[in-house]
């Protein structure tokens, strides 16, 4: 699970980093216009004469991962993958990575790199430098580039108003599903899959900036936190009629299990995103609920929408926030 | 001690994770033409319309420094600092900085970071984004990128031809000096300032560039592993005549000693970098020998030009290379 791409939003809801992160933000300065710093996906800058979307993200192991139940290559997919998705969040597509590696051995590079390289493969995405350093635990941190200035501009996490519907790329929970199918001990399967190989939504991203997405998360610490970090941004609420779940999974995974980097986004009332999405040959999208003007509501189905998080500052190691 | 900010080539020479890093290069693929992956201080990249140079180094505390000895706050300058060096190592300008920290404890998240914000006024490059994650030991990742399509072209390792001068930014030896100083009790003091806050020899670097340079990298790992990085890549040899010294370091520190992060480049025979250094109001480069045709001949007044060298992935942890 990624706890933040940039700085100050990505964090999990109410972790002890997030005062940390926030602290951070006020400290980093204020951007000049048309960049974006901390407190979104992706941080949107002028560089080299034009517009650059970058992310980062670290995954350290027992912290992250357990690599008794996923392998380094599944590892090493993640790492790209889910920078990739932080890009995807944006609406923007990632092109070039570069990858810190600091390992107890040199004996999982190569394993660990199988999976960045099919990542950068499948993403047309290639990593094009990076570190390679000693570490008493392995912690895997990659940053991706892409092209911002693309129209419109990236979709950042405080564009939406009441009003506006909320759409998911697609239904919810099978890594969460599939993490605890890991340690009841199994070993493939679709939600297997779906938690050591999760996918990067790009085309969609793509489809909802150029539809009119006014914005968008990707769901990497469970929808109800997600959701609330747009909703905290855009200063609104909430009022879900349903959320998919991903078959095999419940709808407390959909809503609190994190790790499905699926998208989630927000756009303007009466938009007709399924015939664009079908038009570019993409799953059909998902309408979930509305935005609402009193930002303390938040409901699925008339009750309270419950934010699952976790701290990583919280003592001892663990695997995951929800055990 | 910086290993490697692009994959191939910035790690120390004979290190075990020498061979990884070469065979992850080759797994990377062929760079479109025009950009440059793997095998320099910094990767070039088109992104956004324009030439990007991005570069990445991770510190690991126990690895590259000892917190016994220095602040987190020193940990957090020299993260950046030692970033900001290997884009003037290109001749480029680092412009922004994303960070990835995963830290045992939330508490030397405000420490580490005065250290990274003053590198980032110091060398107007703003951390833009990032992520904090939880770890057994802290680990700091930073990548930076800056503006790559300036002319004359990026300065990679590769260009140096027989008979090109070879030239350094200033005397070295410092930074190692400076370790030895803190070992023995030291806490202050000019040395031990060369150690715990490196600079960036960034106008050294554009004004290199500027001037001609043919290849270029910064001294991470001590002048004879850096220098035979460039007579690696370039395929030339070299007979220095002299090193400069830094005052209060050996020359065993000059030529073996990492961490003082001056430039050492080579040029074309006769060309007059005093007078352009000055005009910059720079401090005066020093010419400290010349490339030679025959490759396998690296000498200094005569002698053999020893390469120290480590790895990180020899047993056990280790704070220094030398010890």
């Amino acid at each position: 699970m990624i706890v933040s791409t940039v700085i100050a939003v990505g964090d999990p809801t109410g972790g002890a980093e997030f005062g940390a992160i926030e602290r951070l933000a006020a400290r980093a300065g204020t951007p000049p216009r048309g960049e974006v710093w901390i407190g979104d996906d992706a941080a949107v800058v002028r560089v080299g004469g034009g517009v650059i979307v970058i992310a980062a993200d670290a995954l350290v192991d027992g912290v992250h991962a357990d690599l008794r139940l996923t392998s380094l290559a599944d590892l090493g997919w993640k790492a790209l993958a889910t920078n990739v998705s932080d890009l995807a969040a944006m609406g923007c597509v990632a092109s070039r990575a570069i990858v810190t590696v600091s390992a107890p051995s040199e004996a999982v590079i190569g394993p660990l790199y199988d999976g960045l390289f099919e990542a950068a493969a499948a993403y047309e995405c290639p990593v094009v430098g990076g570190d390679l350093t000693g570490a008493p635990r392995l912690v895997v941190s990659v940053t991706v580039i892409g092209d911002g200035g693309v129209e419109p501009p990236p979709v950042l996490r405080s564009g939406a108003t009441a009003g506006d519907e909320i759409w998911v790329s697609g239904p919810l929970g099978a890594a969460a599903a599939g993490l605890r199918a890991l340690r009841s001990g199994e070993r493939e399967g679709p939600l297997v899959a779906a938690h050591a190989r999760p996918r990067a939504r790009v085309g969609e991203g793509v489809a909802a900036r150029q539809l009119g997405a006014t914005a968008m998360i990707d769901v990497s610490d469970g929808l109800a936190a997600d959701l609330g970090h747009i909703l905290d941004a855009s200063g609104v609420g909430c009022a879900l009629d349903h959320v998919p779940v991903a078959a095999g999974a419940s709808e407390a995974d959909a809503v609190g299990g994190g790790d499905d980097y699926e998208l989630v986004w927000c756009c303007p009332a009466g938009t007709d995103l399924v015939e664009g999405f079908a038009r570019r040959a993409l799953r059909a999208p998902l309408r979930i609920g509305r935005c609402l003007a009193d930002p303390t509501t938040r409901t699925l189905q008339g009750r309270p929408l419950g934010a699952a998080g976790w701290s990583h500052f919280s003592p001892g190691d663990h695997f995951s926030p929800r055990e």
